[in-house]
């Protein structure tokens, strides 16, 4: 293996990725970059960031705001397929990993480093989003990734190893729940949850109100769409981001968007988590709602169907591929039609949508009350029956003669 | 055409296919037979309907409890495929038309009638779901649709029919809601739903408890399920429909189970419902929590594929063909692990999986924590990804030599 | 139903349509619009065809040459996808049938017509191809289908009810195939084939040799594709239409391209026919050859199964829906790797390909001699065989405890 | 890693698991157990193999005749779900593995083994298909795949292993082609071929003749199929394996059968491959005709769909999975059918079903001619367009509408 120069890591000020910088430098005799990617993590994850790179040994920081890229172009496009994992999780973490990933490689190329290095673990799937996302974008890089190299086996071990070299470090030794954060959502793994049998408790919800304990007075959001993304809420005209982060907090006030899940990661094991997405969750049930007014039955299945195939494809890293690429284009295209406004109930939990309509819409009262021979008359389906099941009916008198 | 003697219509003992008897003898020349099915739409229904049907002009009625058989035979092989219809509908009509039309042909056979007869309008699926069933079971009888054929439009229209022949009618000239009920759900649709831009309002909810109606105090209830069946809740043994009436009670009571949509109809328009599935989806719920637990990432893929086409199948009332069986028997063989135990909470119309447990879980604490030489190794991670991203490479190089 | 003023009537010359200029004259009382569409069905076929027209009553005759149009815009997006209807049918009707209707739409716009007509029989699919293209171009125009509608039942009826009119008519009484033809294909129903059990004669075959005729020497041809299109033949650049009617030539000399299916039609029934794609088998052909070079696992996959589902589509005459045009855009998108070169062989009905190459190629010898630590090392693979097989092993694991 | 005692090898007798004998029982200092699979490879690999295997080191040899169960067991059940590779490749290496695992599992536990072991090389799938097997019958085994550990990297390095120890061996240091061979196909790969651009030379073919050289006449067998499995073959019942020689006789000679194929590999690279099929083809083509005549319209498209993901599962070593015997419970359903007689038509490498009946079948020339009250009117299908295109034409309003 040839030498390595420089190397950008995937910085999160957080404990792991705080032990590679000396651990590369020591391992690899090179130069480390630290990239800090803001996903909306929040700002207290952010401040004070460079400083902390630069005391745990980092040649230099880079601080990418990739906030409204990442719901422009990564969730929006999501959303269009209708991409759930295994009929409950809204991909939170999984989207966030290429747009990372890209910018993290944008920086590498731009500094000329000649290595990528990220603090995932070996049994998780971020590290394969990662490095499905590097192989695709600079696969002349190597890559790093030292929890499949070190020994460091806890997070005593991390402390100490930190502490050895007097680099400054405010982490916990006791860290019971694992937490992922950007501005889609929150997910918390470990403690309680680790068997299935035990209900979450209030440690496994980090931001929303418990349903419980939300307001007894429902409220309401108006979401309007066009071409199956959200342009506006309540009246007002929002980027991207700022939809996300509005309704968010409107969610959150409710206790909307929690899961409790037991998914199937893509390197073979079963993990259980508790996932936290307010503002998604809102925006997911007003863009289906929508498309129950403008697509055709079989245009809505055929929707269904991109969303399950497309769920796996960004849930396994494969964001970066000819194939995901080809789902967005078809979803895209269906998505022509998704414009209209939602109004969407908030209360306890629950985000339910109360009114919906749309210029595009299929249904329509005027539709259904026509005169007959306008689009439809009752004797028409005299003759569709008839037809419909024909096959049924030649099979029933093929076994009748027998 | 030959002369019909006989027909066998499937009687409600509603205002339309009270009209049908009369309409049948004056139109058809012919014995007119009264069969009803009794899928647990309640006693209310069914109550002096024999009487009702001999009034009406029937020469006899016959009624089938159809009630366990629904939910064995019909209800639990679908939840096996995971059937939701575009998403949100839990088929409840759409899975009560082909046992009906069982019975009904099963009847007519005995009785020796060479007609078989509906009262399904001529703009809805039912028709379909009725007259596929009879293509499928017996192509030799005829089908009578009276919606298709008469002249009858308004409820005004058909109370004067019954009046001028003096047969007595207790229906009321205004019905702004049309609902349909069987053990399983309960439908309605028309009056303000006919705007999507109205919200829903208390006429439109029969069963269910508002959610802000409910009470403040969440309640749990702990299914049992056995190779994808519920065969026991809160520690008790019960038949099929027994669970079923149990878990309706319970999510009447906390407002479980609503649904608002706009559907696509197998005849090419689009109409507006709210459905009411309360026990119905807290068996879903605890069902999908199981599968969570033991399938595997592709079988939780190809259970998800197979409920999406099975929902059409069932929507589109092609139960009784060689496709919809291999549906089935494919997730039967999946079902065959999905056994165990799961705590659903119900609070305010959400019922939420807290608990779940299994003995082919594939998850379990002691894996995620195994020692590394028995099933992981976090070094075998590399090796994995480096195979699953090596297309991503290749192709990467392969633009970048151009 | 409101006076119809001017209809525009696809006239193709044949008897069926002669007949129908005089009979909509009569029956409706208004003026016909003879629209040709020259799809490359043969000069013959557009000889003297204005004339005819005429001599039959029509008002005016337009003929519109759409053969490059059909190729570029109809077959390349199709071969893009990979339809092909029940795994051997080439859709060489069904994807004449939207562009037709298109211009023919477009004739009767601007001439101000009110009206389209056809003259397909109630028991095809070519009805709903028109009509459902009809529908989503121009809904407002009404559709006149003289075989829903007049009693004429026969070839004879047919001669007669012109001879009465004397209108010229060179068509013979008898007519033992249907045959349907354009540049892309030519196919033929009826006499000996409507026995399943015959096999197909001399006179079921209209333009290919018959293989056991074909020379007995092989020759090849060379496509060079781009991004999905073949571009050129054997180093010749050409327009679409042009690759199309040399690689006819070239196959039709070799017995290329026949297939004998039995297949559902869309409307319930089966038919059999003998389909000859003497061209179009060659370029199928060539384009999945580069496929195999180009696209990863995954992506072959979904082309499979957009192949599938454009497949239905296309044959139910659902061209111009959203769904349509999002296969097509996903199709796209995939095909963008798509290009390369390959050799086909045509010998005696069969067209292989023997050689072919891609810069985009994933394959390479190069590749698969890499050194181990460059692109894939065998040491990888045990890692990669242990996450993969990771939950079949759990799951074996559970089962012995039990 | 606990001590290894006995190890259970799938041995070929050929030069890799030659080598294997002594290098395991260096290495792991164990008992080697030769274990042989009769999979219809050939009698010439059979003869004298126990001697060779004894000669080798093995303290023993086992012999399982197959074949029969690998055609009733592994190939009808695949055939019927229709599976085929990335559109060409009949999976005949991809079928032997998981049967001859199941056998040497079997073996292993007999003779009290605690490892199995087999000779694939690291870069091919059939490790995966191998150890996919072990972990799903056997995960208490441990596994050794010595081309993933050992430094032999070629033949010559092999062979002077076995010098060394004066291990008889008849091996060629010269071998080009690398093949693989079982009752059902012989595949070919290396040489010429490792260059896409070359076309096969006579060398790549192993069994059929060359489609030039085959008989000029044409020559039919005739199949009977019952429930999707070839029962007899003109006029002779004959067990499944009979069957398969049979066919391999007829097809040999009419050089049917043979594909050129580059083929993703589960591992992420892309092969080039010869594979020979000539009795698989005939079986295959024959089945599919079966269901032209008897699978409804949405049937077949199922069928076609379980083929595809089927074709991946048993390409993917994943047969002994839940998904995998989900699909087979779908396809037998399906198949159940699938009975009817099919004559096929062999000349000069094609394989071409002429004649087919079933008396299920769907067609019938009664049918089609039926009198218009029977089964069928021409005026149904008015109405059946007018609801089919119902959606395309309410969105074609819309449009206009704006």
């Amino acid at each position: 293996m040839s030498k390595i120069n420089k190397v950008v890591l995937a910085y999160s000020g957080g404990l792991d990725t705080s032990a590679i910088i000396p651990w590369l430098k020591e391992n690899y005799d090179c130069e480390v970059v630290a990239f800090v990617a803001d996903v909306g993590q929040g700002e207290e994850e952010l401040i004070g960031i460079e400083e902390k790179a630069l005391a745990s040994g980092a040649s230099s920081c880079y601080i990418a705001d990739l906030k409204e890229e990442m719901v422009k172009d990564y969730i929006y496009p999501s959303l269009k397929t209708g991409a759930v994992y295994e009929g409950k999780y809204l991909l939170g973490t999984s989207m966030a990993r290429p747009i990372i990933a890209k910018a993290q490689v944008e920086c590498a190329l731009e500094v000329g480093a000649d290595a990528l290095c990220h603090g995932c673990t070996g049994k998780g799937n971020d590290q394969v989003r990662f490095e499905g996302a590097f192989a695709a974008l600079a696969p002349q890089l190597k890559v790093i990734a030292p929890w499949r190299e070190w020994d460091l086996r806890s997070r005593e071990a991390l402390l100490d190893y930190l502490a050895e070299r007097d680099i400054p470090c405010t982490a916990s030794l006791e860290k019971i729940y694992s937490r992922d954060a950007n501005a889609w959502h929150v997910s918390t793994e470990g403690g309680v949850l680790e068997d299935t049998w035990n209900a979450p408790n209030d440690l496994c919800w980090v931001w929303t109100k418990d349903p419980e304990q939300a307001p007894d007075q429902a409220e309401t959001v108006t979401l309007k769409i066009e071409q199956g993304e959200v342009v506006a809420v309540d009246g007002e005209a929002m980027t991207p981001y700022n939809v996300l982060t509005y309704l968010n907090e409107k969610g959150i006030e409710h206790g909307v968007g929690r899961i409790d899940i037991v998914e199937n990661r893509l390197v073979g094991m079963k993990s259980r988590g508790c996932y936290e997405t307010p503002g998604g969750t809102i925006m997911m049930e007003a863009l289906r709602a929508v498309e129950q007014l403008v697509l055709d039955k079989e245009s809505f299945d055929f929707r269904q169907t991109l969303g399950l195939k497309a769920s796996h494809l960004i849930y396994d890293g494969r964001w970066f591929t000819p194939l995901c690429q080809s789902l967005i284009a078809a979803a895209d295209e269906l998505a022509k039609d998704v414009s209209g406004e939602v109004v969407v109930k908030l209360y306890k939990g629950q985000a339910t949508v109360i009114q919906k309509r749309s210029t595009n819409s299929l249904y329509s009262e005027e539709f259904a009350t026509f005169g007959e021979d306008d689009v439809y008359d009752h004797s028409h389906a005299g003759g569709f029956i008839r037809l419909y099941s024909l096959a049924s009916r030649i099979r029933a008198l093929n076994s009748q003669k027998k």
